[in-house]
């Protein structure tokens, strides 16, 4: 390999000192969106406005705001506070809370989310899975109906926890562990907490007055069957009418988005109806259940949050995983909403305006609340523009908390659960599940152990198996990085991989590797034992037609990263292929792995005269320094 | 884009069925070394005689076994057993059990291996580090000076468990898991475990009668400082002239590796003089404790092991953390002396064999055995030649059970102290620790809180933090891939990073990304975020000098995986992109990517001539067709 002028054009003195590589990595790792990006050049006093208006969003879109963009805001408000209402409602007793907690955490949240939120679409309000996984952990502990202060007291300190770690994940920038939650986990999660849902409706719809405290579907099941003697068919026929209509309205939206007002306002209508008929039958004399509701805005509720050390492993557990939960949720649904306007929502942001809306929450007598998909979607469809939709709502709320509240007690049981049935019914996303199938069978089997394991054991197994197996699969890449061989295309000076390119062939004497990304102590024992491989493989092939394997390239070219295990491997591979006679050689380290390299000197071993930039150089040199010694070998005949 | 040209060579009639794929992974993942390769085309009872050579590797070598060879075992094994006895009676004495039991375990465990083993150089017996372990966890629950019996049973019934769930590992081809400990990991963990087990030995070294039951750092040096009344001047004089002595011969052997022998018998030299030393001087009566050692060969044990539901859970936590750690240890061991030697050893094939030893071991009286260093790089250096000299070895190991074992009844504690400490002063590799931490400073961290949790908290917790750290590590690459951007190294076709190749310059209109691998869920949105900054990145450079991007091109070569999430993103990002005027094209998708792009329908959606080859043809078409829409507008104007 004498011929330096192949090999000239590698750049080896381009290293960055650790402090740069460090400054460097952190910033793609915590700050990803470059936050700070338009300050730079800027006077201190207009780069501190700056900073005020980028971590307090209002400030920067209040003063702009008018008039034209208020009507759009107002109507979006009112028509997602016709659904508040309903929902509010619906998902505290889901939570086994009294319902006005329900309404209660759809008037302060929202307000200081428009505050801090980055995301114009996103409307705020509780959620089912959420609810439900509430119910379930801290049900476990205390019975709501035989200590209902105990268990509001510890459904606050949960909720205040999970304020503190959304808040604390924001500021410290740890947007990256939401990233973990694959889509395919949140959909199975979703289906199978919307089915245990449905099924809990079942105790409303059929209005049975002795049920379970388990979710599973089992339990559950086995509850409604045994009690066949209180099935009331009234309730049933009344459920399931307005389930059906429920369910048309959605069809309705899905076929002609236009008609989004329906099915938003049909829930209202819903209750409504259940109000009139069950005020006009004197209902609950015939045992359809109602809820009991007052007049008044939110107690504070500082004081009942409870930190005794008894107790306070369950809120803590339970703040942890609807938390994570509830910003997985929150955060999905306003980036793909904020996509489909083309804009930029900023996921930390978004953390802290979610944190520090269920702080405030947790003292003013709300529970947990994020951006629930249904009610973002309404307000998104009602044409909203800024957060001001999010206080429009919030001021209905208020107006509802001190005239009209107890207008609603007369909400019988069964309408609450059919707007819960068909608001869940739409979550069991089907379809998308048979598309994972097609495409990524690995995807289908992480999203339906989700679904299965939340539906027989239990919603935090069903989130730790899918986690579990979302992780296993990053982990199994990173174990076993793909590598090819490469062959040159005709007519081309393009290397590409032959089993992808039949057309492709190989070069007498030379085996040229594409390797894959990262290498890391993981891998580093398969890919000395696959580059064995790929050579005994390709000496069986070659041994036939009398070529022997004089040289290995390793086109680099797609490794990002290498750990100082990977640089011993390639130390082991260069001694081992020495000893049976082949060369190796190394093709285009991108920059982090020359860095790697040159620090650990194996550049110096393995000798600049054998690292190309490009297959073609490194090929013409292999050839090159092949044909000599065959003249030389010639000649010495 | 008008002109088909330039990507005519894209193949996309490649795909291959769920089935193959599957197939294909599942080689990749279990069986990387392809062990049955040699299988293909052979008649049945010849292959059956070679699966049976395959799993039992001695029917293998030992139909081929001539005298000249033994003659080379003999002598490894003999001088591997003069450590062996030395050795085992220590570390038996770490594991707090009756030292006898470290004599059995170097007798029965290496003729197990010999049969199954694949290493032609590891030596069998017990480790330090396992031998500690086994002390804490099973010493919490049990005392053995209590209950030496119950103490015993558990012992036994944790080598058990270790040698099932190696087996089993073997068996599933579980190597994979193995991987994930790095090196850092291991070289921090024995370091720190080096320290406790070198602390524990003053004790011995300083002949205190009180010492603490617990293994960190502060607690021993706090009972070796609260006890200052009982230190025996004596002891530390005969302990510090011993370790001095083995730590000279270290030094030779490392100046000149021919001098192994002086330090491979130098342990025995020890005993046999201190035995001497306390048999002449009747030092038990002076307070120099000694150990007790009868004749006889291993008892069955088999009706010890203890299933007992009240204690199980020690065991199995024993054996599984023990099970991993000895893996670790001997895998890796063999490994690196097979590399020297230029062989292969299979890591599945290892796992078997050291489970089924150990299983075996757990009948006969033996605790867990594996590859230890020492006793390896000795049989190594004495110039063993295949597994028959353990089968030497044990036959020593067997004649010194049934006649010379109460001779070293007289062994006093403090010689023991001595070969255990300068065994362990060798493990502290701070220079390889500097060599990390000159070199890559996450593994250097990954390195030192394993050394420091290990020495300050526990071993269990120290384990648990590294390899927490390395999976981080792994994760974290995962959820940011580096990407970068290509420019043209002028003079040549070439495309390349241009933060690494400053002389590489961008085409106006054109902006060409490469992607890092793998684009997964874990990644995608940060993936979006970054496009869109290089973008505007781009664009402020370019608008200076009045140009506007046209063109994204994503260079995929570099691409071995992507999800259904990472389509997703494509699909969000070329949307993104159309809103903005900007075209999507992408770059030489390898066959994984291409499969997926394909089967959900991403590529009909982009449309086949956005797809190319190489970034050259896309270039060229981008041109193309940047100067035919010139020109249209010149011909307008």
């Amino acid at each position: 390999m004498t011929s330096p002028e192949f090999h000239n054009k590698v750049i080896y003195e381009n290293s960055r000192s650790f402090g740069t590589v460090f400054k460097s990595k952190c910033k793609e790792t915590f700050f990803p969106d470059d936050p700070f990006h338009e300050l730079k050049n800027e006077p201190c006093a207009r780069r501190t406005r700056k900073v005020i208006k980028y971590f307090i969003p209002i400030f920067e879109w209040l003063p702009n705001y008018n008039f034209g963009l208020f009507k759009y805001d107002f109507l979006a408000g009112i028509t997602t506070a016709t659904l508040a209402i309903p929902q509010g409602i619906s998902y505290a007793n889901l939570a086994k809370l009294p319902p006005i907690i329900g309404l209660y955490s759809s008037f302060v949240p929202p307000l200081i989310y428009a505050a801090f939120g980055s995301s114009k679409n996103v409307a705020v309000g509780t959620v089912a899975a959420c609810s439900l996984l509430i119910a379930e952990t801290i049900g476990e502990k205390v019975s709501p109906t035989e200590d209902l202060k105990l268990y509001l007291s510890l459904v606050y300190t949960a909720t205040f926890f999970s304020g503190l770690l959304q808040t604390v994940m924001g500021v410290l920038r740890l947007g990256i562990l939401i990233d973990f939650l694959s889509h395919s986990t949140i959909l199975g999660f979703m289906g199978g907490t919307a089915l245990l849902i449905c099924l809990q409706q079942l105790k409303g719809m059929l209005g049975l007055s002795h049920f379970t405290n388990k979710t599973g579907v089992v339990p559950v099941l086995h509850a409604v069957f045994s009690h066949r003697d209180e099935w009331k068919w009234e309730c049933f026929v009344i459920g399931a009418i307005f389930l059906v209509v429920l369910q048309i309205t959605r069809y309705m939206k899905n076929k002609k988005p236009k008609l989004f007002w329906v099915s938003a306002i049909a829930p209202m209508v819903v209750v409504v109806t259940g109000c009139l008929f069950a005020y006009f039958t004197r209902a609950e004399k015939r045992g359809v259940a109602i809820n009991i509701l007052f007049k008044g805005i939110n107690d504070p509720s500082i004081q009942l949050l409870n930190f005794d050390p008894k107790y306070i492993s369950v809120p803590l557990k339970t703040g942890f995983i609807t938390a994570l939960v509830a910003l997985a949720e929150g955060i999905a649904i306003g980036r793909s909403f904020a996509i489909a306007k083309n804009e930029q929502i900023d996921g930390n942001k978004e953390m802290i305006a979610f944190g520090l809306m269920n702080i405030v929450g947790s003292f003013t007598s709300c529970y947990l609340t994020t951006g629930p998909f249904s009610k973002t979607a309404v307000n998104y469809n009602a044409g909203c523009k800024t957060a001001m939709s999010n206080i429009v709502m919030s001021v209905c709320m208020l107006l509802v908390l001190l005239f009209f509240a107890p207008l609603f007690s007369h909400t019988p049981l069964v309408a609450l659960s059919a707007i819960i049935m068909s608001a869940m019914l739409g979550l069991i996303e089907y379809e998308k599940a048979y598309h994972l199938f097609k495409t990524d069978k690995f995807d289908f089997l992480i999203c339906i152990s989700a679904f299965l394991v939340v539906s027989f054991v239990g919603m935090q197994s069903g989130l730790m198996v899918s986690v579990g197996l979302a992780l296993i699969r990053a982990l199994l890449y990173i174990a076993r990085p793909a590598s090819c061989k490469l062959g040159k295309i005709p007519d081309t000076k393009l290397y590409r991989d032959v089993e992808q390119y039949p057309g492709a062939t190989g070069i007498p004497g030379i085996l040229i590797l594409k390797l894959g990304s990262p290498i890391y102590f993981a891998n580093c024992s398969y890919l000395s034992e696959r580059i064995v491989r790929w050579i005994r493989d390709e000496q069986e092939v070659t041994e036939s037609s009398g070529n022997v394997i004089e040289y290995v390239l390793l086109d680099l070219g797609g490794v990002t990263a290498m750990d100082i295990t990977g640089v011993e491997t390639f130390v082991e591979v260069r001694r081992n292929l020495e000893t049976k006679g082949i060369k190796m050689i190394l093709i285009n380290p991108r920059r982090d792995v020359m860095e790697k390299l040159i620090v650990t000197k194996f550049i110096d071993k393995i000798g600049k005269e054998n690292v190309f930039l490009s297959t073609e150089d490194a090929i013409d040199a292999c050839n090159f320094s092949l044909n000599s010694s065959t003249e030389v070998k010639a000649e010495d005949l």
